[in-house]
């Protein structure tokens, strides 16, 4: 599943990336530049659905690494995406009912390797990120997931709501994290489970949440107003963990 | 409790804040230099046992600010640390028995902020964390906690083992995290507790997991072999707050 991070500059080297099928997380494109090779580059990114941002050329240099960008940047994951067969596929190995984590717009790297390394060791049989306005699966998210990113599969989807709905279909309950909810305590968090973690300060956006069957919240005892995203996910990952009693 | 993080810097200056009672996290002081002002600087410091690391020339010069460092900086506390009775008094205050965090040798401030973030809302009355090998209370650690700092008290002793068994006489139990220990749902954590979070590396230390009661562990169902320091303090806390049932 491990590949090398990579900054692709230069328009064979981008359109070859694309068509070798390497995911591109996100392309930089030299804003007014009409000419075939950039169409062509951009046509293979919105076939792919890949985050395309037209930049001046002073950004342009600023991000590249070799100074011969021809007007185009693209910046590959350094980890391969899964898809969302993929985690079915982990908890019928394992026998267990499907156990997925949803990440409504996570900004922060560290926060996402915390989550992806929380989500391995509570069992999850996957993560699933949306592709726009969220942190991909970067160096920084490998090193900070710990090896995680190694066994447990991420997927990224093009919207989280939708993807609810098609999860919903296969026989998922939806629960997401915020403060008006019911106390995870008291509720039950056992069967076929999506957990649903909001943005770092926003929380979990209205459409996402519209979508969701519960709304958890964790007991909040304290004088200030929330736990850090990747905390809350690892409190209420476990609170699933035990009442699934699958631990050893 | 807030104060302005200080870089102090000049032989005056830094036995003026020895004596107004400031808090100084750390002293540096130019190697070989043993003239009169800094032996009154270096004995000021081990009378308040302050860590002091002595440096050479080119070394000062760049942690300066200023440039006229006169063979001395003082790293001031961003914060004022409490004390042990101020946690007490908070547990006695909310009429709860006692619930401390006691941090071995955390040196990630983005953790110790998120702990103390955390320990503020499971209802902790105070976080413990060692003079030594650990991070202080600096302006990323007030930043990462989100203004929990404010409210929830942090003390700093000379050695976590030792406050262990002065805590002990007061009623506490002591209960840390490692992967040896008992699965956490099948153990009583209730009544005046004490939770020992390791360091992010190694765990939690020899001497120091000797003079605690129990040792909990979180299941772990994955692949990879740990959680990140303040996901597994905030799992641990919880379950603590799961079973004392105080939560709204």
């Amino acid at each position: 599943m491990h590949s090398e991070e990579l900054t692709i500059e230069g328009r064979n080297a981008v359109i070859e990336a694309f068509r070798s099928g390497k995911t591109i997380d996100k392309l930089y494109v030299l804003d007014g530049c009409q000419d075939g090779p950039i169409r062509t580059i951009t046509r293979e990114a919105r076939k792919h659905d890949t985050i395309i941002q037209f930049v001046k050329k002073e950004r342009l240099d600023q991000i590249s690494a070799t100074g011969k960008h021809q007007g185009v940047i693209a910046h590959a994951a350094a980890y391969e995406y899964a898809e969302l067969e993929d985690m079915f596929a982990l908890a019928e190995k394992k026998g267990e009912p499907p156990f997925l984590i949803l990440l409504d717009n996570i900004e922060d790297p560290h926060n996402l390797g915390a989550i992806i390394r929380t989500a391995n060791q509570a069992g999850a049989h996957g993560v699933i990120i949306p592709k726009r306005h969220a942190v991909g699966l970067t160096a920084t998210v490998a090193r900070t997931s710990a090896g995680a990113l190694n066994y447990t599969p991420v997927a990224k989807v093009t919207n989280i709501a939708n993807t609810i709905e098609q999860l919903k279909e296969r026989g998922l309950w939806f629960v997401c994290a915020d403060m008006d909810g019911e106390v995870m305590y008291n509720m039950d968090l056992k069967g076929p489970i999506g957990l649903v973690i909001g943005n770092e300060g926003e929380g979990v956006g209205r459409l996402v949440k519209e979508k969701c069957d519960f709304v958890a919240k964790i007991p909040m005892n304290g004088d200030i107003d929330s736990l850090n995203a990747s905390v809350a996910m690892g409190i209420l990952s476990y609170e699933i963990v035990r009442q699934r009693g699958n631990w050893k």
